[in-house]
């Protein structure tokens, strides 16, 4: 049995633009470095090294309550140690809370020679995404852990899918400004038409066949969304701005990461990708707002061992 | 250049459960028999040689106002004389309406050698649809002309996608009660919740992922609709009862074939569907409704020359 072991978590895309909740995917970059440990002494301790000021506390940490919740499953003599290196920005839109959650769950899971299935795995880290948000939410950690575009059909009971998808390049950019989960789910209607849910679900049904068959264009064409991001882009400066330049530059479509402020777009090939991230950098240099910015690729593995 | 053409056009189901207005299958029976043949004289002549007394005047005819449609983009010297027998039931739920005006294009266009795309001949086939239901939808008629399933991610401007399935054997009963297409549509509400949306979409996706990774477990957990079924069901006697022993018998999952009062089930084997028709017969004998029964499968090509 191994005594310890360190993963890369990658950060993750939830909700893909018109898949609202229920679609997600893996970026190879950027990534969180965690060493999980076996210790003699019963519990959970946990050591942040990067500069974030999360809480170490097991509970109050986002990973503590993850892995918490699967040591409820052990003997209360079994302790651990975890050292976490976050890469991935709270608050950025990319599935930060979920690397962390996901991440802390699988590094156990590995040690204890994979007695979890990957549906315990994604139920434990949603205990940790609901210290981060308030709501168990699994469309960021189910691609954390599964790798590639997943779907979450339904979250009780769980129901998560992989789909098979073309090799996707992905633009990214991150304005430094605060958009909390929390306000970014309070601002959107209650209700909507019906004749928008239809609109919606048919660029849903086109973006599952466009990624299972390669299609490039009809993944373009089915990147829409004309419920959720109408309402959220408000809250991101120069989102339009970015979007319709980029699409004119070729990317394939794009729109909020998660509940945001990143913005992403999904590409057929690298280069692609770096002109966009050019013209993220541009805008928002004009604009004044500090970013940081990502040119990276479908991670088809999910969570690897170092 | 051939002078006359018979096919057999497909019964289709639309809607499949979760997918409303934007997904549809097409069916090896019932079908019906459509002869078309160039004539000397311009114009179109439409004789009907079933017993179902509809208009024979091309413009109110739902196969005639689909050609004329056609016919425009053709010289007016032109003429073509078509006889319909007409098998699947109008006011069915099944897509008698589709069948007649994608089966009088798609005649035409193989006597025209092929001059027309099938957006174009599902675009001509919309404006039959528009005579039966005051509506133009493509969600018969796609899958009535590509055969399989099919998806509209968007009418304005079209994109029919076909997919890939496994294998499906299909139950149908139509119990003989009226339920117009215009009447089962006003009774929807406008609004819906987001909650409600997104479970939805959820299915949505589970259900293309599960078609097209020939999931036969997945594609039976996503035939759930949160949406419409609960309020179109109260218009069919006995729906309840059908689907929820149906279900119990083996069916995958099934619910109102179109906007009803056709009620189908899709299975895996033959035997399951042959189980399932038998507990619709029994139940609307017992009710006494008088209904008609189906055991088919899936057409993958969709019209067929005879």
């Amino acid at each position: 049995m191994n005594k310890s072991i360190t993963i890369k978590s990658p950060a993750t895309i939830a909700n893909l633009v018109c898949g609202f909740d229920i679609i997600g995917l893996a970026l190879e970059e950027p990534f969180d470095l965690m060493t999980l440990s076996f210790s003699d002494k019963p519990g959970l301790r946990i050591r942040h090294v990067d500069h974030y000021s999360l809480p170490e506390k097991p509970a109050e940490n986002v990973a503590g309550a993850a892995l918490l919740s699967l040591m409820e499953k052990l003997d209360d003599s079994i302790g651990f140690e975890m050292t976490i290196d976050k890469k991935i920005k709270p608050g950025s839109g990319l599935g930060s809370s979920a690397a962390s959650a996901a991440g802390a769950v699988f590094a156990a899971n590995k040690l204890l020679n994979n007695q979890f299935t990957t549906d315990d795995l994604i139920r434990f880290a949603m205990n940790g995404e609901k210290v981060a948000s308030g709501v168990k939410h699994a469309d960021n950690i189910t691609p954390c852990i599964l790798g590639g575009v997943t779907i979450i059909r339904s979250i009780h009971p769980l129901d998560a899918i992989s789909i098979s998808s073309p090799e996707l390049f992905i633009s990214i950019v991150h304005p430094q400004i605060e958009v909390k989960t929390s306000d970014a789910r309070q601002i959107l209607k209650e209700e909507v038409t019906l004749k928008k849910a239809i609109k919606q679900w048919g660029n849903i049904a086109g973006l599952v066949a466009g990624l299972m068959k390669s299609d490039y264009e009809l993944i373009g064409r089915s990147l829409e969304d004309v419920i959720i991001e109408p309402i959220r882009s408000i809250l991101i400066p120069a989102f339009e701005e970015v979007k319709s330049r980029c699409l004119a530059s070729g990317a394939l479509g794009g729109g909020i990461s998660g509940s945001g402020p990143s913005i992403f777009m999904l590409h057929k090939n690298h280069s692609s990708a770096e002109q966009s991230e050019k013209i993220m950098r541009e805008i928002y240099s004009r604009v004044g707002i500090e970013h940081k910015t990502y040119v990276t690729k479908l991670n088809h593995q999910g969570i690897k061992i170092k």
